[in-house]
């Protein structure tokens, strides 16, 4: 028996989730700054009844990133554009509150999300990479005061967006009332990092406000999540692992005050789909060739000390290292050695494999649709984030066969019922927070 | 003999200009937020051969802001959301170089410029409102401050956006080149109000960069346009003034060093367009009536040190005020005196009058057309920025009567010719600057 209905989300990341996408022919090389093409990714997710779409994010870049980095949209005002081109999917994108003030990402997400109708997703990020610092000239604050500095920046942006009550503007023009100004709040917040007055200059959305994402495996991102999260994202591993860190989130949230139903978790996946197994694994290797065997040796020789293994003949078994690889990576380098000695693997394979790590989601239609459903019966995860090393072969695929099957299955609803991302993900409308108050108080009164 | 052809920019500031047009019945009163009808302005201005739409901003409201200012979109996503409605139009909107970072908006404006396909304009603002300084928790710098604050602000931007030369990404799927990293360039910049390190993450687009839009009318203002600016907005007042100030940013171009064809002029305008003058004043009175003689008897107050003007006969004439009035406002006094006495005013027509100013473009097609003939050819603008003071009414009449007018005489171009604004407001597209550089190195080398 099913217990209810899985959500996916899209990531929107250019060509696709592996490094070299862009040099794959199911789409264009330049799709991470190619407006059309990434509204019709959108508009295609749509129209499959995926529930969002997600915009990641980065403040620093060098040589060494990789391609899509280095060239993209900024996630706000792409997906402004994508909600003027799209009706019912959710818009969600990454901002970091260690690099923005607060009432300008209030203000600009309360746009989107008012332009969109009721469909914005915030996903807060504290920014790890310390390079952001020197683009924004200030200190990088270290993690647990970046957490801190969160909470802060999520108490005042959500005070910010109860700034007016549901029905503040009036707007009668017989007479001449515009708003009531008894609606109006200001937060006047003086705290350790910010100081916000109010009040913000946009009205609520149909949803009230943007979802709250997050991701965040450690102990601290998992008590942020319980405070303040009402999506979370998450790496996908085994089934135990993943179940374990659901129930870890769930609880945070209970311990929270909140209801565990109000926090759901997406881990990320990457599906390639064939018709047979075996051509399943021949787009895998399709992908796993867009990397050069040079880059994949340098790649390989990072977790064995940057051994050079130009060195070896490519088609050959894979070499004998003896104590090299014995280092802080030893359990990934073991593992490499003992599938290459187990499988006969030769060193170019052996290469390729780690440029490309194989995930378990690729296979049939049926086996893909299995997993997840394993998943999602199994208390690991409430829906899913497409993260298609490839975006276009893989979206394709997955629409045409995965997504029917687990319709048929009854695990998938393929059309959007509501224009709200709330809606669509079956979170609550949260009211106005001066009104949730006042209510409390009103009951706390009568009792 | 025509000069070339004139500029309009449209202000999209919900239902227009007069503090309360969203009680005018040609447009919904929602318009600041509605945005299917900003939309639709966009796009029947576009249809009408406007070169660009223009979103204002402010970052403080109180309950006494007008209305449109305490419910509005933020420029950058509704200036993106309009990106994916239109083709050529151009997308300007203001954002304050005292309250953001200049990575953060080098970084959404390029987004902006590039995913509508070169069409991106920057008002840049110091923001002069202090209640700015208390919804951002640190001081207000003083003008002069704010000035030299946006000048290396701006710098910083410009540098940013020259990170990677035009064809700094070559994606030969072949040969697996994504980029040239001859063509990456890091600005290092450390100065005396930011620190930023560089590259963006994200090309140039097919103008090169956004356009620098600003307004300052005090000589630091013109100073600043002059180095910086490439269009200018500013009020429209007699010829003679509006020819004055012309010429001074012109000539502090010039002595920056730049051609005085590189930055654009733009009176505001806001006309009210009827059939016959008596047509035209039937429709002044309709939107000065929208404010309440209470409120306008408030209004005209102020500048009688908040005399109270409710204790008179509505009807009766002005009254005798002796030496009320002799405050700082004297000129205005004097002037509401005098008019008041001469065309034999009663008070409810003063006040009305005095909270409605009237424009001087208020009349027949023809005697619009003539007069903004005569600031083009008269050496005062490039162009104008309209401003209507309702803007759906304003709009529609200006559209059907006034376009077409000046497109008969040669004034007016009614298709947009290019697809990015550069090039609609006849501004050369920037080579990357770095490019510039060794560009005019070799030159010396040669010379």
């Amino acid at each position: 028996m099913s217990k209810g209905k899985i959500n996916f989300g899209i990531m929107l990341h250019g060509a696709g989730g592996h490094m070299n996408s862009w040099r794959h022919p199911s789409g264009p090389a330049d799709a991470s700054v190619n407006i059309r093409y990434i509204t019709d990714v959108a508009r295609a997710a749509e129209a499959a009844g995926i529930a969002f779409a997600f915009v990641a994010d980065g403040l620093y870049i060098n040589e060494k990133s990789i391609p899509h980095f280095l060239n993209r949209f900024e996630p706000l005002t792409v997906l402004s554009a994508l909600a003027a081109q799209t009706e019912r999917i959710g818009l969600c994108g990454t901002v970091s509150t260690s690099y923005s003030d607060p009432f300008t990402i209030a203000r600009q997400f309360a746009s989107l999300d008012l332009l969109s109708g009721g469909r914005a997703g915030w996903n807060v990020v504290t920014t790890p990479l310390e390079g952001t610092a020197r683009n924004y000239g200030r200190p990088h604050p270290k993690p647990s005061l970046r957490y801190d500095i969160a909470d802060e920046y999520l108490k005042v942006v959500r005070r910010l967006w109860s700034s007016w009550e549901e029905d503040a503007f009036i707007r009668d023009r017989q007479t001449g009332v515009f708003f009531d100004a008894q609606k109006l709040h200001r937060l006047n917040h003086q705290g350790r990092f910010f100081s916000v007055e109010g009040p913000l200059n946009i009205q609520r959305s149909p949803q009230g406000e943007p979802v709250i994402f997050q991701a965040g495996a450690s102990e601290t991102g998992i008590g942020f999540a319980g405070r303040n999260a009402e999506a979370v994202f998450t790496h996908i591993g085994g089934l135990q692992e993943n179940r374990h860190y659901y129930a870890q989130v769930k609880a945070a949230a209970l311990a929270h005050g909140r209801d565990p139903q109000s926090v759901r978790i997406f881990p990320g996946v990457n599906p390639i789909v064939g018709r047979t197994e075996a051509q399943a694994e021949e787009k895998y290797r399709a992908i796993r060739d867009l990397v050069d065997i040079s880059d994949a040796l340098a790649y390989l020789g990072r977790y064995f000390d940057h051994h050079d293994f130009s060195v070896y003949a490519l088609d050959a078994p894979f070499p004998e290292l003896g104590d090299i690889g014995k280092n802080s990576f030893r359990s990934v380098t073991d593992k490499i050695k003992r599938q290459a000695a187990e499988q006969k693997l030769t060193l170019r394979e052996v290469a390729l494999d780690a440029a490309t790590p194989r995930s378990p989601f690729i296979g049939t239609p049926d086996k893909i649709a299995d997993l997840l459903i394993g998943y999602f019966e199994g208390g690991a995860a409430d829906g899913f984030i497409l993260t298609f090393l490839v975006a276009a072969e893989g979206f394709a695929d997955f629409r045409a066969e995965v997504l029917p099957r687990l319709a048929g299955r009854g695990y998938f609803d393929p059309i959007l019922k509501a224009a709200t991302l709330r809606e669509n993900l079956g979170l609550a409308i949260p009211r106005n927070r001066y009104v949730q108050q006042r209510a409390e108080v009103s009951r706390q009164g009568v009792a």
